[in-house]
């Protein structure tokens, strides 16, 4: 079996981890879990949403965020961009690269968005353009590639759809999301490999929530088609607004103690992420969702007794 | 990529999964708990341990269990025999199926049962003996196949060697258990190829921990090599003596939702499995481990509303 010698990881919980968080995340624990995160080896560290703060209030200080953090060299601070006032905030933050965000769901565009999958790529063209010329990276998620909650399954080709006309917007990575966490590792394996044939397989993110605990194993399937690109969010900060009480991104502990016990490397020290894992869910007063975190610390705890 | 078109499902909550539980599970829900997972379809419930009520409390009414659940036509009742007064009660108490147990660790064969590995498993061939002229089938778990608390790393030969004594006792099923949960899938590979090659592999079963996270990819990676009989713990039930607070057996709902959605039958029932689960975590004030088990519930809770 093939896998990867190296993993590129997308530590995605100051984002996609913090935005569901009812109660507001002090701005300087947003500051102290993005260098904590940097300092870590992340080679992205996903720090923020310029969205509209009706929309998502958690991510309302985003700006004072990336103001206030050390830039560590190396390391890509990447933010949600939508539009382009949030594109103009995100320049003016000093971001790195900038996300874009469409769905593989026809449903799900239209729910959320109130408009088709077409009709929302279209309006990140300015963006993409503006990043263009401002030499910013360009990275496109697609929402619910392995299924949606409204309207259930997601062909295969919407999700090569909505790639290929990233690739023409100019994204450098493609992000395969599993928004639900509803995905399996043989349909995993598919969805990527039909993405494969339109995006370089270099270029793929494979993005899963661990809502059904699938996690790992569609990225084990992921890695065999050849896709090194993975999110994931320490102590597995998020939740799913469509499964109450349900976890949330898959836990980057429990990543790296699997892609670590693999041989493959990331740049990543495992010890700082579960000691940032324990601190962070300590002071959102939140269960630390990491198997791999909780078991660690345990040993660590009998091994000092 | 290969995958069996049908996996058989050992359900181990009633016995590894309960046997830890600090206060006594009383007889009647034991009782009810095999009941109900024998009516969902599992091949094989493991539904306790003939062990010294010294060592394991939680299993003193083992024969009281046996004798008082209703046997269901096609399913396999086994229990935990260590030695021959426990394999003359499980007789006794109509158990189907007997299972004896050695370590592939020297360490944690000399620190859990103060003899060799070799010494361990002389001592089952009285039992084995027994059982063949018992009609009883015999299967053998190997623990610490991919790991072991005291001494590190285990090698695939000591799994190995194990493994072929196990055969030469008469076992149709080896069980390949990692004990503590610390496998990765590339090394689950290797184990189960390696252990291929001396037990047929449609006798070879999989047993592993969630204390890290990994077990549903150690499941992929030891069905991408043949091995299609797993075991697995109704909402997660179980702990690991190691690593205090960590998670168990593997749950089932997470294992059914996974096989199920590659196409891959069990024969069970997961609807069924998540009621239970449900009903035996708040029954014994536990939380419930199984992400799949608790989506798939807030999912229904949600359509009822």
């Amino acid at each position: 079996m093939s896998y990867p010698d190296y993993v590129k990881l997308v530590e995605v919980g100051p984002r996609d981890g913090l935005q569901n968080e009812k109660s507001q995340v002090p701005t300087e624990v947003k500051v102290e879990l993005v260098n904590r995160l940097a300092a870590a080896g992340f080679a992205n560290v996903e720090a923020g949403s310029f969205v509209s703060p009706k929309w998502v209030p958690q991510m309302a200080d985003s700006a004072a965020v990336m103001g206030a953090i050390e830039r560590r060299q190396g390391t890509i601070y990447s933010v949600l961009t939508p539009n382009m006032k949030g594109f103009e905030a995100a320049v003016e933050a000093g971001a790195d690269e900038v996300l874009i965000f469409g769905a593989a769901s026809e449903a799900f565009s239209q729910k959320n968005i109130n408009c088709s999958i077409a009709e929302s790529i279209e309006r990140f063209a300015p963006v993409a353009r503006a990043a263009h010329d401002a030499g910013i990276r360009l990275r496109g998620s697609i929402s619910c590639s392995l299924g949606c909650p409204y309207q259930g399954e997601v062909a295969p080709e919407a999700v090569v759809d909505v790639a290929r006309r990233y690739l023409d917007l100019g994204c450098v990575e493609v992000d395969v999301a599993d928004t639900i966490g509803v995905g399996t590792p043989r349909q995993t394996a598919a969805v990527m490999a039909a993405v494969a044939r339109v995006v370089p397989v270099e270029r793929i993110a494979g993005h899963f929530h661990d809502t059904y605990g699938q996690s790992l194993a569609n990225i084990v399937a992921a890695m065999q088609v050849g896709v090194a690109i993975f999110h994931a969010s320490v102590a597995g900060l998020g939740g799913c607004p469509y499964a109450k009480g349900a976890t949330g991104n898959v836990a980057t502990e429990d990543v790296l103690y699997m892609l670590h016990g693999m041989g493959i490397r990331t740049g990543v020290d495992l010890d700082a992420v579960v000691g940032i894992g324990l601190w962070i869910s300590q002071r959102i007063g939140r269960r630390n969702e990491s198997r791999a975190g909780n078991a660690l610390a345990a040993r660590e705890a009998a091994a000092c007794r």
